[in-house]
Parts: structure tokens; C-alpha cells; sequence
């Protein structure tokens, strides 16, 4: 760094050089140069950029989790680096807003000199959908033959190499099933939060008893009962076990329970990090669905019912990734078990005190 | 006006004392305040507030584009005025940041006060679907009946009286079949537009038979002529007259020849505002069915896969009706239908010279 | 609400026929109807259901935060409600988008119907500013008198009757002041901090005496030298009192102490919340003064330079506002006295300890 | 291209081997890896490549703009990039938000390994600004000497053969200077428009005396004096070449006129354009400073009241080219000389004739 002159030290540091020439539009090239290449050049390499970032900072919050406990001062980091990941995805999500800028006669007259490089080539995108926990069996090919079949040798490679490390999926499950507090001592959470629901349903009886009558009292006592079988399948092992098998449930039982136990009392000292990470998953979740359909839609206008560049399905394709693609709609799905705050169980005072900081000398509540 | 103190001129003028007295959770009168129903009630109130704006802007653009003819100043206004509506629907699929702040825990708390209150009852959404051009028979319907069913009598006559009315869609139909420069004297667009069509297939044809040889020259031979089939079941009226029988086309035969010529010679003078309309429409189709997405997820987050309020299927009807209850899907489409500039027809000077403005003396290329 | 049919329940929930018809263009009544003003109302009644919002959210915090001692569980809804402000603030700074939609020469058109009424007049907004910490005597005055001369008797009561409850920087200030690890036992925060700030300068110094000769040597120790006059400006009380006095600090020495603490060692488990309160407070501090930085521009950009509506002198007083209305400013110069991690002391044992959870049997490092 | 692997495409095509290998954070190099360097690193290159993209559209606009004519056909370009251009900037500003992740503290942890690289050092941004229209002479200087010493030669031979080129400022002054309708035949617009101002002043002088008395009246007269005072100051050459003298105005006198011309009459058909690139250049203008005033943000959030990276003044100097580097105020200020459409002079038939299109046979109103 000696020979640097001071002026040089900003290019120098952000490897102008190499940046800023990374830039060959083909039309150019090709003698018939088409003005919006160069942004639709410049706007994937954004993409690209961001997408390194959120590889590095995934990496470091799963490794931070995967580990066989989690230090608790590893809850800032980690919330950080999701919450940092969640912006990065607004920001993909909202860029499209340049690229829509261009009109879609502009895309023809350089679309031809794209030949097979498509976005489906992304080695960097397969990773970050590999990392978070896609898996395999669960993507949509685009035709025949494997999703990572028009990746390069090393990036198939990167991929199954990912493939054999845990993902966030797995590290969020594992490190939930470790919750101390959902079976500590006598306390079993399942068993109480069961119990408030049992009185949840008998209120709805009540009530629906007093006030109908004939049909519709029939009626509305089936729905209750619905409702409450509802709530059965997910305190009954064996049901769950099933519902895993079926692919209707990807957390594991354990994991399920510490993450409506986190979301019912969000509020206890030790469980504000974790609540935290849970709604962090489900900002990320929401995020990767929202620009997926934002890239559907604008491939739509630029394509319309075309195939798209590299010879994928284009449109319906990507538009199908949106809802099939996703990883965390479990963490959404709990909210479907939830009670009202006036019948949840009381937590005993061994439990909340074991969750509050040490300094406090006081029993909380 | 004249009682009028000067300090309250502000609150006057905005009505203050209705808009900030209409807040009335239903937790607190039941005894069980619930600290986010405000939040609730208010954001709510807000999307009212931007609807009402969306049908003002609505209205107008409807009436100015569905005269006989369209008074070129009139350009101005409609432009301005679509292009508010997509500023709007930016901020209805934003402000979905604030909601997202409420924990699911939370809004189960005030949640059984709701009753039957729907989103689903909001008539000015539904009147705004209407005037868009959303058909009754495209609507999927939350149970058995109508999807009207459970509006009152006044707001039901109001999407009654809407449906007799010409719709966003009907509108710039009828104005895109009207565009006088697709057929003009000796002129016919549609003609010049399908030869280069073919210049482009005979290209593509001999590029494949000079690169490739056996099987794949077969294929991609194959994959050329069904290129030139799509192209033709544009051309082709009775194919077209079908495809909308069919509902692959909604669009007239007309209106579908003016927007590709609008789109194509976006730069003519008198072409450059169409241009900007159908860009309007396609980033409100955009926005419309973000915004629906954005709501499927925020309902799928506060009560997962529960029923909706108002006893409707919730999440999974609304992220149906993102992609089925679309309406301007055919002006994506045409992008389909697009060549590179190079093998554009040129516009004789007749055709180019009435598009142009008439102080330009010169004949424009 | 027995009466109430299904139907009319989203409607009689929202107060829709308050909110809905509280929409009364001035122009219209005076027989030039201007097609602009109708969003203009709907506009800021926007800002006002927002604003109303805020007031909510900023009370509950401040009772929370100004209590005796705060549970730790409050820790949560403040950091909830917060950051609900902070992204209802992005709203009212990004729905501006839309009113940039109306031609300047739109404005006009209705400007003259408006009287004196003025955004000067919104009681919300000044009840918004004196809550958070605003000062009377720090708020630049439009012209003569009093900022609230322009307010109804109503509205001024509320200011001055909020004037004397504690606001969010009060309690801040005092909250902070209360945290108990500043000094605890033989652990003194300050007294280690500056040690290690010496340790720096010293280390500074000395590479400054390797590698320079003469002059720049001379003006390098200098600058060296301001550095640590500057760090020792807060190490000594004294100077502190000066500066509060002089009004170059406005946090207290103790809740100054408590911040930097708290920012250094934001990831020990009892000040990961603490830390994001302080970061909320940035962000809000941050989005009221973008926010007030587009408004001075959405003015500047409707009328120019002209007086503003009301009587007021419009864009300049706006913008001088932007910088000299900030009240949390002290939060973000906290990082002017930071030091890098590796010359950070280590907490003892029994510090950290104190700051761990209960459940943690083994000593955090 | 024939060596490469299908599935090389998409890497070869955007560089990949020069983009993503970029980043050479230097408290890893250091042996002091600092988790976010990663991040500030990536977070400027992005900036670099909006700026480059920014660079391109400016160069074609202001090429397009700079000719002796101006083709209609142009327009289209030059409003689409110019829109392009604000969508870049609403990037480089919200994409602060990703930034604002970072803990001050993680910043502290590697700005030492940062030395004397600095972002006043982008020799891209200075570009822009020079492009648009700042002067060497209105800028701010850090120090001592001119801003551009601290750019390598390179640079700095940039920004002084950008110097001799037209900048937007210019060409768009000179293309408004050329608008032909302003003076056509017998009409000139700036007595007509002078007249209309004078029928305005005069209604207002009859209100005021109709419904005041006394010292209210000479009061209100005496302001109704400096208002057509300040409009006269616009109506007279000798005023406004001594205000550009002065630096109040910038604008020519003659493209002074046809920017109001054009603001007045924006719906005549070949006014539309036009109108759109003062609004685009607003846009432009406003996004500029708001990202100029988050980025002062920002570095107030990381440094404090620091003396900034490189040696420069930090937050103080940033905020101060908030304003004072704004280049485009005068597009703004004609908003003060907007006077009521009721009162605005109809335009003679031939000068709406000329500005319509020709294939429209009959006279427009």
C-alpha cells in the first residue's frame, strides 16, 4: 500500500479498477449497441453484490446457532446480521423499480445477444435458497433433469457441498428444540397450554349454546369441534409425526412447541433475542417471496409469455418459486394457535424467575 | 365561515373532529383494552381514505378517455392521474411496514370482538376492482353465493350501478381501437408488422440451418415454427376472435394492433402520452396484485391458516385472487409479440408527418 | 349493536360514515371546483390518523419508561411501540410521493379557498414535538409571539398541560441515569473507560513519534492533543455542566455514562434492549427530520418562495426547522467518543454476571 | 465467446470473476477482522455502479438536449432516462437503510485500517455533480485549496474537461430559451401574462379595500404592493439580470419565461414533454439533496462530530452542501409566479394551433 498516492486510496480500497470495467455489453459487440444493456448489466451485478452479502452474514448466523448451546451474547450479532439481511431484501425487491424503467422494445434489441445466459444461472441465488433451507426435492425444475444442471462444475459443487451443512432451517430447529423453559422442573408448557385451550373451546360452547339454537347451534358446535381437532393435531406426537411425513408440518414437535411458547411470552427477559429471530424469519420468508414475485412480474412485462432468456418457462415458472419456494411458512402457520392473552396459563415462578436477569433480586410477577 | 376563530381553520378544513373522533375499540368497551386495536382501526381507516382517492382519480380518467374522442389536453390530466393512483397503491403496500409491527399475539387479543367485520365488506375495494374492469363471473368467491353477498343493499346497488357503467378496462379498449395511424390510406400496420415478422423467422431459419445439422437443426426448426404459430394467432382474426372466446384474450382485435403499434413507436409525438398510459396501467396491475400479495401475507402471519374474519377462507383465497383477479394482463402480454428494432417496418412519411406536431415546417424522417 | 346487520359491520367498526364524508373542498363551494384539493384533504387527514397514532404509541412509552424502576418486561412493548413510530414516520415521509403528483399550478388553483388555515395549526404535530423533548424555548418562531398563538384555546391548553409531563427524552434521561452497571461495587465505568481512551492516545503518540519528523510531527501531536481534550471534555464533570449549560450537550453526565455503556456493550444479555431503544430513538430522530426535510421541499416545490398558507414564512422556516428542531442529536454524537473493541476494558466477572439471566448457571466470560 | 460452457453465460456475461473477487476488507488484512468492512465495502461499490449508470443517462440527455433542435422524437428518451435517473437516486438514498444496520461501534472497529480513503475521494460523484450544473465556485470546500485535490490526476483531468462541456444546467437552459411559442408572430407571452398578473393584484387590492379599514387595510395593501412587486421583478430584464448578477436567479431570462410557459400550459400536446422534464429535473434535484441529507445522517450516526474519513469535516460539511449544492432552485421558485387558472390568459388560436398535432384537422380551442 506504500506506493498509493492519498487520492488513489478510495478507488484502491473499493477495487475501482475492477468494478467499475466489469461492463461488456454485447449489443456493442455485436456492432448494434442497444443503450439500456449497460443498466441491465450494471443492475445484476448489484443483485450480485447483495447476494455475496447476504451469503457472509447467513454464514455467520448459522454457524452462531448450530452451536450445541448459543451463547446468549451471540442474540445481538445474530439479530443483527437477519435484521441486516431483511433490508438487503427490500432493497433487491425494490430496485426492480429501475429496471422498470426500460421499456420492453429496449430489452429486444439486445435480448438476442444474451444467448443462454440466463438468471436461473445464479450460483450465488442457489446458494442463499440452499443455505436458508430449500431443499433439493422441493424445487420446481424448470424442465427436465436437476435444478443445478446449468450451474458451472464449481458452483454444482459449492452447491452440494452447502447441501451437506446445516441450513437455517435445521440450526433454527435444533437450537429451538433446546429451549429449556417449554419442560423445566414440573413444568411441562404443552400440558398447560392445552388445558387453556380446553377452556377456551368449552367458553365457545357455552356461549354458542346460550345464545342458538336448532341448525345453526348444530352447525356452530361442528365448527368449534373442527376447531378444537385443529388444536389436537398439533399436541398429539403421533398426529404431528404424520403431518410431518404428509409435508404439512416441517418443524420438528420439540421446535414447534419452544416457538409458540417464544411467541406467547415474547415478553420474558430471556425470550425478547429469540421472539426477535422468530419475526426476523418471517420478515426474510415474506421478503424472498415478495421480490420472487416482483422478478416474476417484471420478466412478465419485458417477456411476456415468452420463454425466458437461457431457455426456461419464464413467467409461470418464476411465478410458481413464489409460493412453492418457501422455507419458513411453518413460523406463520403457529399463529393459527393462538388464545386470547386472558386465558393463557400463568407461568409458574420458578419458570419466569429462571428467564429474568440475574441482577434483578426480586421475583418478577 | 365567518364564526370561525382562525386557529380552527385547520381543523375545519380537514374535518378533524369526525376524522379523529371515529376510533372505537371494541376491546375497551368490552373491558379488555387491547393497546394495538387503535392501530388496527386507524390503518384500516387510512386504506378507506386512499380508496376514496382512487375512485375520484378513477372516475376521471373513465369519463375523459370514454368520450368519442379523446381531446389530445386531455392526455395531461389522465396521465397525471393514473399516475397518482400507482403513487397510491404504493403507499397501501407500504404501509403494511406499520401492521407488521403487531404481533399475532396481539391482535388474537382484540380479535374476537371483530364479529363478522370483514375486509371483505370494504365496498369501495370492490367498487375500485369494478371500475377497474374486474368481471363478476372472474371473481372467486369466498363461499357459495355472490361475492356481493355480504355487502349492504347501498354498496351492493353501487357495484350494481358500476357494472352498467364503462369500466378502466372497456375504456381503453374502445380509446386503443379509435388510434387512427394503425390504418391510414394506404397504410395497414398490421401488414408491414407480420412481413417483418417474417423476415425475422426466415433469419432465425437460416442462422440454424447454417449452424446446425440432424436432430437438433430438427428441433430447433420445430421450435422456430411454433414462434411463427404464435405470431400468427395474432394476425389472424378468426384466431384472436377465439382466443377471447376461450379468455386467453381480453383485449379487442383493434385495440391489441394500437397498443403493439403504440408500443413499438412509443417515440412518435402523439404516440409518446399512449406510451405513458399503458405504462400507467401495467404498474397499477403491478401494484394492485403486490398489494393483494402483501395481504395475503400479513393475514397469513396474524392468523396463519385460520379461517379469515368475517368467516372467510382467508389466506389462501387471498393469495388466490393475486394472480386470477388480474385485469390488464393482456398489455404484459404484448411484449410477447415484440422484434428488434433493426427489422421494425419504417413508418412512411405520411403516417410519421400526422403524428408530428404541426409548427414542425420539416417532414420528420 | 344487536341492530347492526351483518353487512354494516366493516363499516360501523371503521366509522366509515364519519371518515368518509368529513371530505369538503372549498373550491367546490365556491364554485370552482379544483379537481386537486380533494387530495389535498385526504392527505392530511392521513397525517393526522398517523399523528394520532403516534400520540398513542409515545404515551404508552413514556409511562412505561418513566416509572420508579422499569420491569424488564416492558422492555418488550417499548421497543415494539417505538419501532412502530419509526416506521410510521417512514409512511408520512414517503406518502409525500403522492401528493408530488399535483402540479404546482393544481395548488394555486385552490390555494386562495384556504384562508389562513396552515399545517402550523395541527395540534397533533406540536403535542408530537413537545412529547418527545421539543423545548419551548428552543422552537424558532414563525414571526412575533409565541409558536401556539396560532393554535384554539384547546389545543394550547394541551401543549402547556404537556409541558409539564415528562417527555420521551425526560424519561430517557432519567431511565438511563438509573441503569445500574455504570457503578457497581468497585466497578467504575468511567473511571475504566478512560484509562483505555489514554491507553489509545498514548499508542497514537507513539506511532505518530515512529513514523513523522518536524512539522507534521508537530501538528499530528496537536491534533492528537484536541482528540483527548475533546474525550476528557466528558470525563470531567465540570466541563460537562459547561457544556449542558452552554447547550452543547443536553443529555445528563449520568445518562451520558449509562448511553456509552450501553453502546459499547450493547450484546451482555440485560442491554441488547437498551441498545435497540437507543437505536429507535436515532431512527426517530433521523425520520422527523427527513420527514420535515421533505415537507420543506413539497412547499418549496408548490409555492416557490411564497409566503406559506397561513401566513407564514414557509420554506425557509421549514427548513431551518429540519436541524435546529432535533432533539435526541446528543444520541448520535455518543459515537464521536467511541474506541476501537480490542482497547475496550473487559467487564469484570460480576459485572457481567449481574447482566446474564438467572438460567445461566456458568459465568459468562 | 465459443470456448465458453452454457453454463458460463450468466458469470461471463456480468463479470462475476472481476465483481464478486472485489472486496478486499483491511482489518482482515490487518490480522483484526472486522465483520462489517465487508458490508461498507460492498455498500459503496453498489454506490459506484448507480453512479456510473447516472454518468451514462446524463451524458445522453444532456447530448440530446445540447443540439441546435431538439427532434420531438427525443423527448421520449430524454424523459425516460431522466425518470431512470430518479429511480437511481430513490436507490442511493433508501439503500442507507441497509447501512444503518451497522453498530457505530463495528465501524470504530475497522475506520482505523481505512486511512486517508474517503468518499469525497469518488471521483464518479463529483462528475455528477459537475454534469448537472454545480460550479466550481459554488461549491464548499473542505479545507483549504479546491475541492478536486484530494482526486487522482486521472480525476481530476475529468472533472476539468467535464468543466468544458455542456452540463444539464446549460442545455436545458438553452433548450428552454429556444421554446418557439413564447414569442410567435404577435404574441408575446410576458405581456399577456403581465396583464393577467395585474388583473389579480388589482382584485385583491378591491377585496382588501371592500372589507378592511384602517391601519388592517394599509397593512394589507402595502402587502399586496410587495407581491406585485416581486412579480414585476420577474417582468423586467434590467431586475433579473441583476439578479443573476446577485445569484438569485440562474435561469436566463428568456428560459425563465418559457419554464413558466411551459408550468402554465402544461395540457397543450406539445407542451406534455416538456413539462414532464421540468418535473423529472425537480425530481432529480430533491432526490440529490435528500441523499446528500441522509448520508449527513449517517455519518452523524458512525462518527459523531468526528472529523470524517480522509481528513474532511464530517457531518457539518455534508449537511452544509444539502443546500448550498443544490443546482436546480430556480425550477422550484417559479412556483412563486403561478397565478389562478381563471385569471390565466387564453392562449390566440394560432399559437394552440402550432402546438398541436397535425393530424388533429380541427383548430383546438
Amino acid at each position: 500500500m506504500t506506493a498509493t498516492k492519498p487520492w488513489d486510496q478510495y478507488g484502491d480500497y473499493l477495487g475501482l479498477d475492477k468494478i467499475l470495467t466489469a461492463q461488456h455489453p454485447r449489443s456493442t459487440a455485436a456492432g448494434h449497441p442497444a443503450h439500456d444493456e449497460l443498466l441491465f448489466i450494471q443492475f445484476h451485478q448489484v443483485y450480485e453484490l447483495w447476494f455475496k452479502q447476504i451469503l457472509f452474514e447467513l454464514d455467520d448466523v448459522i454457524t452462531r446457532l448450530s452451536g450445541d448451546t448459543v451463547d446468549e451474547h451471540d442474540m445481538q450479532p445474530i439479530t443483527t446480521y437477519l435484521g441486516r439481511i431483511v433490508e438487503i431484501f427490500k432493497q433487491t425487491e425494490s430496485m426492480v423499480d429501475v429496471l422498470e424503467t426500460m421499456p420492453p422494445q429496449s430489452f429486444v434489441d439486445f435480448r438476442e445477444y444474451l444467448g443462454t445466459a440466463s438468471g436461473f444461472q445464479s450460483a450465488q441465488f442457489r446458494l442463499i435458497e440452499t443455505r436458508l433451507g430449500l431443499e433439493r426435492k422441493q424445487r420446481l425444475c424448470v424442465f427436465h433433469g436437476e435444478f443445478d444442471d446449468n450451474l458451472c462444475p464449481a458452483s454444482k459443487g459449492a452447491i452440494a457441498q452447502a447441501e451437506t451443512r446445516p441450513t437455517l432451517f435445521q440450526s433454527l430447529d435444533s437450537w429451538l428444540s433446546r429451549t429449556p423453559f417449554v419442560n423445566l422442573g414440573d413444568y411441562t408448557f404443552w400440558k398447560e397450554y392445552r388445558a387453556a385451550v380446553h377452556v377456551m373451546f368449552d367458553e365457545k360452547m357455552r356461549a354458542a349454546q346460550a345464545a342458538l339454537l336448532g341448525d345453526t347451534l348444530t352447525q356452530e358446535l361442528e365448527a368449534i369441534e373442527r376447531g378444537k381437532q385443529k388444536f389436537e393435531s398439533i399436541f398429539d406426537e403421533t398426529q404431528h409425526a404424520q403431518a410431518q411425513k404428509e409435508g404439512r408440518w416441517r418443524l420438528s414437535w420439540k421446535a414447534l412447541q419452544a416457538a409458540l411458547f417464544i411467541t406467547i411470552y415474547r415478553g420474558e427477559p430471556v425470550l425478547q433475542a429469540p421472539y426477535a429471530v422468530l419475526k426476523n424469519i418471517m420478515d426474510i420468508d415474506e421478503l424472498l417471496a415478495r421480490w420472487r414475485f416482483r422478478h416474476a412480474l417484471i420478466v412478465q412485462r419485458m417477456v411476456g409469455m415468452s420463454m425466458g432468456s437461457g431457455g426456461s418457462s419464464g413467467y409461470e415458472y418464476l411465478m410458481n418459486t413464489v409460493t412453492s419456494h418457501r422455507i419458513f411458512t411453518d413460523v406463520f402457520a403457529l399463529s393459527t394457535y393462538l388464545i386470547p392473552s386472558r386465558l393463557l396459563p400463568k407461568l409458574p415462578a420458578e419458570i419466569s424467575g429462571a428467564m429474568d436477569y440475574r441482577y434483578n433480586k426480586k421475583e418478577t410477577k
